[in-house]
């Protein structure tokens, strides 16, 4: 392989964009296909994402009160068909362990696909008065679903994720932290992945088995098709009546509980990297980027040079910033590309002309500008142009979801429209048939109600909207 | 249940240890017994405490040039075939996946009880080249191996834990990274959980199935019996030729590389409890205690008593401590009984008396001594009071410990040494025989080769001995 030209490696991501993702994902050390069907290896560089993104999500859970624990992998099977719509919605898709320790069991052991089951019989136990309420416990955590086509990051049989699980005293307060955890999603995804999410109701079709509402968050991909970034579901009453799960309230009566979960898993780094990679691949924002900042010395064998990025590489450090100087033997131009192929925010020039003119050159991932800055105070320069990065990288993924948002009067318009790569609002009379025949016809879903708009009439049946509902081809 | 007197509850650590441990697993919130048999329910009163175990010790995994990936939780059942001690050690306890997706798997699957196979799997593709190595990656994860008796974090099914797996091109260099992991360890264990604990090697019977060495380190219990707390192992060429991982080396000839890898467990949880708790319930070292300081107002409901125990708290959180203020209706002396019991480090008392002389009494956990701080720069008096809690537990452990280390010159002596609750260190020919018969007769095993001592003759058959053994019975 010649290593100037290996950026050419990378399928061209306008004419092939799914071959494009396989070979940036694989070609930039961040995942790599495990030795079993479906599975992945997350590798060093796309771990390091994930840990940068339970770093920032961790702090917020805690500051919304969310305490970790941890529940055991293996839920007995009878758990799952206490719950009927969500043992039709996950027994299709479970691991089934059937035996351990040499020996038959007697009862069949899944493998967790989501935990409110277990959380729910743990929960019946614990939770005995109003005093013991809310219960507020999150945990991270491997799941596995059994899925015939699969994908890294985006759909494989197991994934590493978070799943929220709260009980609570009332319906409204039930209610309240469903939607609050959806908002603490949402202000993550936009100000740590710099991706602008739209959030709203899911309609019945599309709700998690076993919720009675589920609210999700959609993002756009660079293909125009949209990525279910994150969900947080009302159970209202159902698993509470599952396992009896009950409480003697102030007015001494029993009553069931109220419960929700959320999860995001990830999945979020798929949504990364298709909502801002280019051709030349990954483009991170600097919040979740392992290596913020890369240091490529110019004629580094010269005298001075790499002494000049070393000491440029312990302030950067100082400063908190992720930072590699990349002193290999490799040409620059080598350099260059493979950092950029990696994501890499932000890369430092240093050659012998620079430093005797007391200068860097910076050069932005984002938006291909070099620009020059003075070594004084470099890492407080470096500092600011990361968070200017980050929150150009959320406008202009804004700019390009807006610019691809259509309105649709009939299902022609909603087809045009997402054959188009983009998503479509549209009226919906809100029956299941209507829903199918788009789904049917455009290959599209109901992605979520857009919240606070209205339409008159239903883009299918021309019957009165109940609804004006995202349509879009998805992940 | 009576309020005032629940400490009751727990039975006498100097009667019934495993009670003891028992009670207090459960009743401070630890943990909870999960639905299948041999699981547990971290709770998150147990799981804060390995948060703050993960924190400490990822930080030296990456000081030490380690990177965090994550491998798939299942296994092709004929990767352990490959290595033939391994799967001698690992098949019995293999918990096995036979169904997924509805249908009967082709080949079953193994829920990892360990991941050298499937590690080795990978490295084999990524290693090439000399220029490739060391590879230092780290993995957090659950792993699962089935017992038929369990205790909570001391023995269940399925556990969490760390295993790192590292390839190297030299012998050399693999043991050298043997050891430090092993030394990095041992001052976690000592620094952060305040345990003094004896490293070294383990015999043949001892080691890791699949390892060439075994290093352990071992902490003494109050009952005087030995909790192995960490393991690293050299596994020399043995994972390399079972996986075909090789490498071109710098003088051009393909050579196999040397690994190692090295793991703790939230077994150091059980560990915490069983080498510094007493009758009143746990006692916890500062660095890893969920709450390092809980405020207990005396005449809560006085004017004024609340609002300075809220200035505290402030105070604290802002020098971050971890803190907790007791505003609950119930009596101090309630308060004081359960978190004691909860194992906090610290108490700070505070009452209109005190308030008024500017004083506040600080009861210490770790030795019951109660003194008095002004409340002029309270905040640092407490972080300092932290400090020398959590050396003077180390201090006392080592105290105890060491008092409790015993010389036996014959097999009754080993015997009588254990009844008595110690550890004892013995010469041993380095026969099966001989370490068998010390099992058989004493209910001890050799824990590690005490490093650097010379004992004359083997306790059990007389002859040379090849090195001084401890001996201890074990968890």
């Amino acid at each position: 392989m010649g290593k100037e030209n290996f950026v050419e490696q990378i399928a061209d991501i306008n004419q092939d964009f799914p071959q494009w993702y396989t070979d940036v994902v694989i070609k930039t050390g961040l995942v790599d296909y495990g030795p079993v069907k479906g599975t992945m290896v997350i590798r060093p560089y796309g771990y390091a994402i994930w840990e940068n993104i339970q770093k920032e999500l961790d702090k917020r859970f805690k500051r919304t009160g969310h305490k970790n624990a941890y529940f055991p992998l293996l839920i007995p099977m009878n758990f799952f068909t206490k719950e009927a719509e969500h043992v039709e919605g996950f027994a299709p898709e479970v691991a089934v362990v059937t035996h351990a320790g040499g020996e038959e069991l007697a009862e069949p052991l899944a493998i967790r696909p989501t935990s409110e089951t277990i959380f729910g019989s743990m929960y019946s136990k614990w939770i005995q008065s109003y005093r013991d309420l809310p219960v507020l416990i999150n945990q991270w955590a491997n799941v596995m679903r059994w899925e015939k086509t699969t994908r890294p990051f985006l759909r494989t049989s197991e994934f590493l994720w978070q799943e929220g699980h709260t009980a609570h005293a009332t319906e409204k307060e039930a209610l309240k932290e469903t939607k609050k955890m959806l908002n603490v999603y949402k202000e993550f995804a936009e100000n740590c992945l710099a991706i602008p999410v739209i959030t709203g109701r899911k309609t019945e079709k599309e709700k998690f088995a076993g919720a009675v509402a589920t609210f999700g968050m959609e993002a756009m991909m660079k293909d125009g098709k949209s990525l279910q970034a994150g969900t947080s579901h009302y159970l209202g009453q159902n698993f509470a009546k599952a396992f009896d799960i009950k409480f003697l309230d102030k007015d001494g009566v029993q009553k069931y509980v109220y419960t929700s979960s959320w999860g995001v898993s990830t999945r979020l780094i798929g949504a990364l990297i298709m909502a801002h990679g280019d051709e030349r691949g990954l483009i991170l924002p600097p919040v979740v980027a392992p290596v913020q900042v890369v240091i490529v010395p110019i004629a580094q064998k010269k005298p001075g040079v790499l002494e000049e990025c070393k000491k440029i590489k312990r302030a950067l450090k100082n400063a908190k910033v992720r930072v590699e100087l990349d002193d290999t033997d490799s040409t620059p131009g080598w350099k260059y590309n493979e950092w950029e192929m990696k994501g890499v925010p932000l890369r430092i020039e240093l050659g012998p002309r620079d430093i005797e003119a007391g200068k860097a050159l910076i050069f932005r991932r984002d938006t291909q500008e070099k620009v020059e800055y003075s070594l004084d105070n470099l890492a407080k320069s470096v500092k600011q142009l990361l968070k200017t990065v980050q929150q150009d990288m959320l406008k202009s993924a804004r700019v390009r979801r807006d610019n691809r948002i259509t309105y649709a009067q009939d299902i022609q318009d909603i087809l045009y429209g997402v054959e188009n790569g983009k998503f479509v609002k549209a009226g919906w009379c809100g029956c299941r048939e209507c829903e199918d025949r788009v789904k049917a016809e455009t290959a599209a879903t109901a992605r979520v109600y857009a919240e606070g708009e209205q339409s008159e009439t239903c883009a299918v049946c021309g019957r009165k909207a109940e609804h004006t509902v995202i349509f879009a081809r998805a992940y």
